[in-house]
């Protein structure tokens, strides 16, 4: 017998209590549009491997992805200046146009199809799908650039209950049809919220949440509710962190068990924060 | 009491066996891409209410679609040239991606978007999601250009059963992931052949099928399959009109009980092929 | 394509919203005796037919039914004299079991069978049945004249549920199983109520409700439930009118949807009402 | 303790077998319409409480009953001259009319009453009802006296699998809705075979059948239905026994376990003979 | 037909409004160790031949039972000499594996065996079996004397649902694993109150319970649950009646409708109580 | 993060494949009595434990046990010389009882108790458990030593269903309820056939099986069924090794998958077999 047999032993007993507390519980994960932006699909084969091994044994994984490299590319390609305000992309018909092209038919497929090799298991969405995600305007002269309104999770729920993996675009539509864009961050968020999931997990190319945002430091392991809507207020938390921020304060608060937002460049990092007692990142308490 | 009631009650009194001899039955609708793609949303809003009629009387449909036109817009924009081999578009890796994005991003999101503003009914899909078409490449020399080697419906099964109408994207990947871009008039006949449906439905813009190609006075009102199977070999049905009779053919020899060639120009040309004793287009019977 | 084409389609647009509307929706449709006293069995198969389309698009009708001019007959033909006392029939034990043997044996009958030319759909009942009705002596004097004490709906219930058409004749039972014969328009109230219809409709041969009872002209459309017991008290509902106008008072604020009083002389009547625009005799609403 | 208390004891054993034996069996009874002529209500309610007794302990009962000196009364009262024809009454429409309002009405109605004093169990229904029974004309010159041409069992199936006790009148109707007047032996012969009945059961007012019809004392115990079918062919089984003999041959060649020839007017016959090792008049065997 | 049949009648239309009453009703019966001590089997297979009749008329039996005679059986074999404080037995280690062995391996298998030889009904249990019963020290200087600290009837129910008759033998365990010996009258009465049952028997050696522990002519037919609380406060009730008693008192003030104690010599009182107007022994109500 | 995280990982996406393929399994485990002859309860914690993390990742465990150490404690200390005959112990009805006593009075309660401390999961049963295992007399002048004659695996399934885990201790009956004790590895086997298992695991305390018995280093990783047929009948599998071994060779051609001898002193054997790549003692294959 290998030298290894122990302590294979040991981590599989260690997995044993997570494994048997997250049957069944819904585990919303944000994968970023980073992290699929490269050429390399090594790391988008890893995640669609651990978002099978998650689905293996008995969690029920939504996916949620944005994809604002590869908009940004395709506008480029088609001679479009990007133009922001307020860290938001103004959004005319024609790049939401291709926004929605880009998330719905490309960045979505992709990821559907990086899980499928496992099976038939993945269903890409927008919120367009069975009305899941009512938007409206997030604000005037940014054009259609949404705003949650509602979510009406049925169909993500009839999904997860014939064991499938929904993986959803964050496009929303009004009620007369007109779609937006809308941050997937805040998505990921409303959706963990009505599903009432055990965990919402944003994947990001940093380390975690820091106390003070230029000290490397500062990683914080833990914080509440409370603390992380306080560091929103006093600028502690900032930049592309605050929609995260403020998801994982919001989940929580509407009865989601926990939030995480973890380092996605450690190899199956979502596998470790899960099953094992090792803490990559920053957990989000009640 | 307004003159037009004996009428309508005629009317409802002719719908009458049709709606009870269709209740639960799967109609597969092809809805072409030309339709689309004009600027003027009618068709489409028109289309919409009668699928979400179809729907409202028990009836299962479910929507498949092509968008060449729209591909061929977005290449355009982009610079590409397209090219034709066999009236075939060679399909690189670059403008698989486009007509991916065009196809799952941009068509199949306007259809289920304009049915969806009648309830939270239809979900697009593509046939990379839980498998539903396994696909591999035509040809060599087309590149990704896809035929159908095997169709898995559960999850279309899964989602009529649920009481919502799946939109197609005919969009295919092979074991490894690989996408192709395939025939949507070819999708349509397997889809319908895989439900055992009782309708096949190609929504087209010619008044259907003539004997002879030249001659508008020589529509054909109703025809066999093997009668349609001879055509095709003696070049009677030819260009475009091709795929279509060959699923035509298809479909009604693996069971399906009829299928049609419509005039979709015709307003609710779809309600009246199904709910009424007026016939349109040409029929297609075992 | 014929020249009706266009009108067909919009009338098929017109009864949309309402074929989805009623789907799975309960309608109690109170069938007059005098309807069927003639020789003429046309009116029966219209309205049969119009109860079996109603059934084939997901409405669940339940049909009620008296048979006074049927009793009578046969009274006629045994050679009893019918007694009346303040518009109710004295109703000795003989004349009670005259009254069942032509309601449950006869009108029923002719019902169940019209229905059943166009499938294994009717199936008759009366109150005794799975002690579908409650009754007791509705007043001294009157014999077995009854009056309904309590409804218990299940057996209805399950009939609907396995799609089934109710027809009802109107005998009760005490719980000592004597029988009493009850006012039709009234247990057609009670059954609305119970079943939490959707709408109660009544097929008369008369117009509709007047404002005033000699004026033809004065046919209302539309009235509330409280204008309508309003009605009642001055008198301006009188005669055979009123046990109708009760059970609609009654039915409305039971939380019955809407009540109808029809034409039924009017082809298809039944149809008309529900499914467009066109309204026909007078609704009352809460 | 009562002395009578092993003796209850040893019966309540005795019975054991048969209750678990019986659970959830069919047991078709064939109530004749003799019992029910007389004045005397007691039979009827003993009858009535034997049925609710079998329904309580999970065996499935239906009830046929005929009613022959029922229908020559009111056809006397009508003042209608009885015609019959090798034994079979000649039936005129009028005739029909009659008959059917007696069974259905009046018979049938009696016979749910008095079983729906103990709950709300009984449900009466006539071969019209949910096309049960399909009918045509026995033989020229008859006029509406039908045969059995085909059974439908399914309403039969619904009603028992809700827990209730179908009572059925012998009235059957063509496909174009014409009612037939059915021997009432014949039918229950029929719904047993249909119904794949544990047990045919006629409760007669003769001892059995004999094995010579003139001698009281020839009484058989026990006959197969070979045996039974000899004994019509040589004219042994005669008169009115012939029909019940031929549903029974038929009956247990079906594949009905047991048919049974009772005395009803020994009190609760029914359940000696199927609780008990009292044997009572004559079983019929494959 | 023998002189018997009268009263066979009679008594199944007595018996008949029980068995509808007690229909899935469940009756938890404790029998005493006392019972199986001698090695007579008649009484045991009695009692199991009276289960199987509970059972096969739709009721559901939970047996409990104890075994003190067995139990001092086997520690006399080998060589324990019992030790008794307050009547409770001091129980070691040791002697509780003996009383575990006798109770779970011995007098537990009896009864399943005598059940089962009617058919796969009965499934043994104890309290350790899914956490059945929580145990914990009933007092210090007693060992593993246990008491009942909770009840989980989940797995009774599931049995229930499935048809089978669970078998409790008293012994219950903590969080840890530790087993204790727990008297059986208690556990019965606990079990039965978790489960809601519809009656909770006592099969005992004497004839009930006494207003006089002294005087046999002092047999109390009925008691509510206070007179019966005075009397364990007074003393009236004593010795081993003691922990019956307060298990029919806490019985049915948690909503068990009626306890009694039955005399287990009368042979068949289980049937004769539940089934008959006999009445044996002493009823407890609320 | 510490260290060990990547080899974490590792192991994780290594389970992953074994994880998903035996999700649902029926895996059928022995568990030796010596494992548990010992006073060290520490093998039991952690066998107990490898079950519950079985369970919780979707397998269905069954146990099944012997204890031939234990019995023959306890008959000695009653002073009883146990008496073999060709390796088998001589049963009279006293040792029987003993033997039923031990095993399931002792064996399977410890090892339900075990199992329980992680949650309501395991339930102890007998062969005689709702006529789990029918069996007879292996050989005259053995006594009640059992075979095998049928299994009916309805409560295993039943309990299967119910996410519980059935613990069985090797005993069986007749029809009549006559006790037998029978030899635990051919139960295993008799079960696991029953149950179409996945696998059958032996846990000894050997290494596995040997190709010459006296050499240790000739241990035999993997062997077909046939071949260890051929070992038998050399010669080559001899001892106590020979009722395992035919144990394999009859469920493996009977359908079972794999089945498997392991060292089961290694720490967590059960589960380094079935999730790992690392393979331990001997697996036998079709």
């Amino acid at each position: 017998m290998s030298d290894a047999a122990p302590s294979r032993a040991a981590l599989l007993v260690e997995a044993l209590p997570y494994i048997r507390r997250f049957r069944d519980a819904v585990v919303v994960v944000k994968y970023g549009g980073n992290a699929l932006a490269g050429s390399d699909a090594t790391p988008l084969a890893s995640f669609a491997q651990d978002v099978v091994l998650l689905h293996a044994v008995g969690i029920k994984p939504v996916v949620v992805h944005g994809g604002g490299p590869q908009i940004g590319d395709l506008l480029r390609r088609l001679g479009k200046e990007p133009e922001f305000r307020d860290g938001l992309r103004v959004t005319d018909a024609d790049t939401l146009d291709v926004a929605r092209m880009v998330l719905v038919g490309k960045v979505n497929r992709d990821i559907v199809s990086a899980i499928n090799v496992h099976g038939p298991l993945a269903v890409g969405l927008s919120g367009e799908d069975a009305r899941l995600i009512t938007a409206g305007a997030h604000s005037a002269g940014l054009g259609f650039v949404g705003t949650v309104l509602g979510v009406d999770p049925t169909i993500l729920q009839r999904l997860l209950a014939e064991g499938l993996v929904p993986v959803v675009a964050t496009i929303g539509a009004d009620a007369a049809g007109q779609a937006y864009n809308i941050n997937a961050d805040t998505v990921a968020g409303a959706l963990a919220s009505s599903l009432d999931a055990e965990k919402l997990v944003f994947l990001t190319d940093v380390e975690g949440l820091r106390g003070d945002p230029r000290d490397p430091g500062s990683l914080l392991h833990q914080v509440t509710a409370d603390q992380l809507a306080q560091m929103i207020e006093s600028g502690a938390a900032a930049g592309g962190m605050v929609p995260k921020a403020e998801a994982c304060v919001g989940a929580v608060r509407a009865g989601v068990r926990r939030a995480h937002i973890l380092d996605g460049r450690v190899p199956h990092a979502l596998l470790l924060e899960v099953f094992t007692d090792v803490g990559i990142g920053t957990m989000v308490l009640p």
